[in-house]
């Protein structure tokens, strides 16, 4: 049973799930698919058109949750378990899968891959064409750009790979590539591919150390990289256990 | 008498002071509690509940003025004198003093203890855990962090202590505590804590000097620090008399 | 033929031009003046008034796209083709000319002026009393700031010349002059006057090389700087003949 509110603007050609709850003022536009459960706020505009946008539907998986305030593009499609804070912005032709998080502010230019469990923090910005993998963490204020000599008609997206940690105010430079279980200090500014399993940090960002260095501080001397040998919280149980095995926990 | 625009949806359970206007298409949910003299203006959500909230409302003080697009979530206090730009997301356990200002875009994560004529400019995002004294400036971009190695489970908040200054587009790193009088250059990563009556700035931030020795730009050779020596705009006759006395004007 | 949402509120007071489009939410105050062929997304208000407001309307050009959740002041004028992202703020007393494009999350403080063809990506903040040229781009998450020792009442606005470029993640400190024909690299905190014809980068901002040293990753081994030697897109046809013939193309 949807519970779509009478102030809510909704396309009859847009398709939407089971027991899906629609905010008051929000707007859904043709070519919009809402899969079952999930929940859009008030004030939501989905499937505003472009003239990039191909005649693809903007696709938005089960168990969603769009918080108030967002705007979504068409030509895009997300995976079950997409999450975002408030006022967010999300641009045509990008590709998110499974448990997709995209905090308060957070804008995602368009023509963008991004893989299974990605967690943007609040004020994200994901610049046009970036690739981005699995379990990946980026941290506010950060920017991921794309063009080497600004302005011009060269673009060159950003590749983030598996387990990467981008943290606060960091700007990745065009055409640079994080490879897997790498952290990126606060405030770094980015212009050489980071070896997997390092710590950069700086402006400009040099190698710190391998990511094996830092401890936990939380009292067990335990490694705080790569996360996943403890930080868990908000994974399919699957995943938990291939974790848990691959470090021996 | 108040002045609810005919397209807002108000809950019969809030409470709303008297004097109060609420703009067109603003959405108040229960158990919130607007002071007298306010102004809510238009697309502001009020009241939002997740499943951190207890059953504490979102308690608004007298002559508050929320500006436009604005969300504010359930169980938490502001006093008298609140002041926000447009668009701000304040999350639940907040609680904030006298004349608190959060500019566009302002992002208060929540669990936050603010003090009394915190001024925060355009922009800010002060993480989960923050503490914040009295009479602090934030200025645009500045982020309060709390993980020291994100994701992890351990958040450590930052400590801003009263008349620091934060200037542009700066990062406090978990669990930094900043002490009085202090000034934090634009664009300072700051990993240490920093020392009352000190100027600290860089990335990495270090000390620059005391506070003390940076001189008004208006001609008159005064000290420009601390600031409440020469800035008075907007806070209570009776503290500004206080402030007037401790610098023998 | 116009095209008003009948959500909208619209003021009778406000001039609307021919072929003007608002969507469903909007709100447009009195004072208000909008030029032919014009988009107003949904969500938006025009027209908000301030103590600082003089009688003078919010005037909006010809051929402008204003994207939704955008706000907007009464004081100001914006030239033909003012093009927006979602969710700008623009304040009262600001003057911009021919087609002035402000990104997603743009925030322009007031009391600026803006010449013709200034181009702002996303998340860009202008200070109160900035002066910028003509064909200025400035990029994500730069901040213009005002104030030499925040906070005070010496507001010193910065000046940014034509055809500068701003990169991402850059504060231009208060006063500070960027003259013609330069490029900020990403994350610098600029403090001192920027040559014409000059890079400058890092934390404090140094200068690196002069622009015409800095090649197109194109392939061509062709100059990058100046950028109007290299990128059309969007500029009226007689502008860009005047810069082939400049470079002799």
């Amino acid at each position: 049973m949807n519970k779509i509110h009478s102030t809510a603007i909704i396309s009859k050609s847009a398709i939407i799930g089971e027991n899906v709850s629609i905010g008051a003022f929000s707007i859904v536009h043709d070519d919009v698919i809402i899969g079952n459960n999930s929940v859009i706020e008030s004030y939501c505009e989905l499937g505003v058109k472009n003239k990039f946008c191909s005649d693809r539907p903007l696709t938005i998986g089960n168990q969603s949750h769009i918080r108030s305030h967002s705007v979504f593009y068409s030509d895009s499609v997300f995976g079950d378990g997409l999450i975002t804070g408030h006022r967010v912005t999300v641009r045509e032709k990008t590709n998110a899968g499974l448990g997709f998080q995209l905090g308060t502010l957070g804008d995602v230019q368009g023509h963008c891959d991004i893989g299974d469990f990605v967690k943007c923090h609040s004020n994200v910005h994901i610049g046009n064409k970036s690739k981005i993998g699995n379990y990946v963490w980026i941290f506010p204020y950060v920017v991921l750009t794309n063009d080497p000599h600004p302005p011009s008609e060269v673009l060159l997206g950003c590749e983030i790979s598996d387990f990467a940690v981008i943290a606060t105010m960091s700007v990745i430079l065009p055409g640079v590539k994080v490879a897997s279980d790498t952290l990126i200090g606060a405030g770094s500014i980015v212009g050489k591919n980071v070896e997997a399993g390092w710590v950069v940090a700086g402006n400009p960002a040099k190698p710190i150390c391998e990511i094996i260095k830092i401890k936990l501080k939380d009292g067990t001397g335990r490694n705080a990289y790569p996360w996943r040998s403890h930080f868990h919280r908000g994974y399919p149980l699957e995943t938990v256990e291939k974790w848990l095995l691959e470090f021996d926990i």
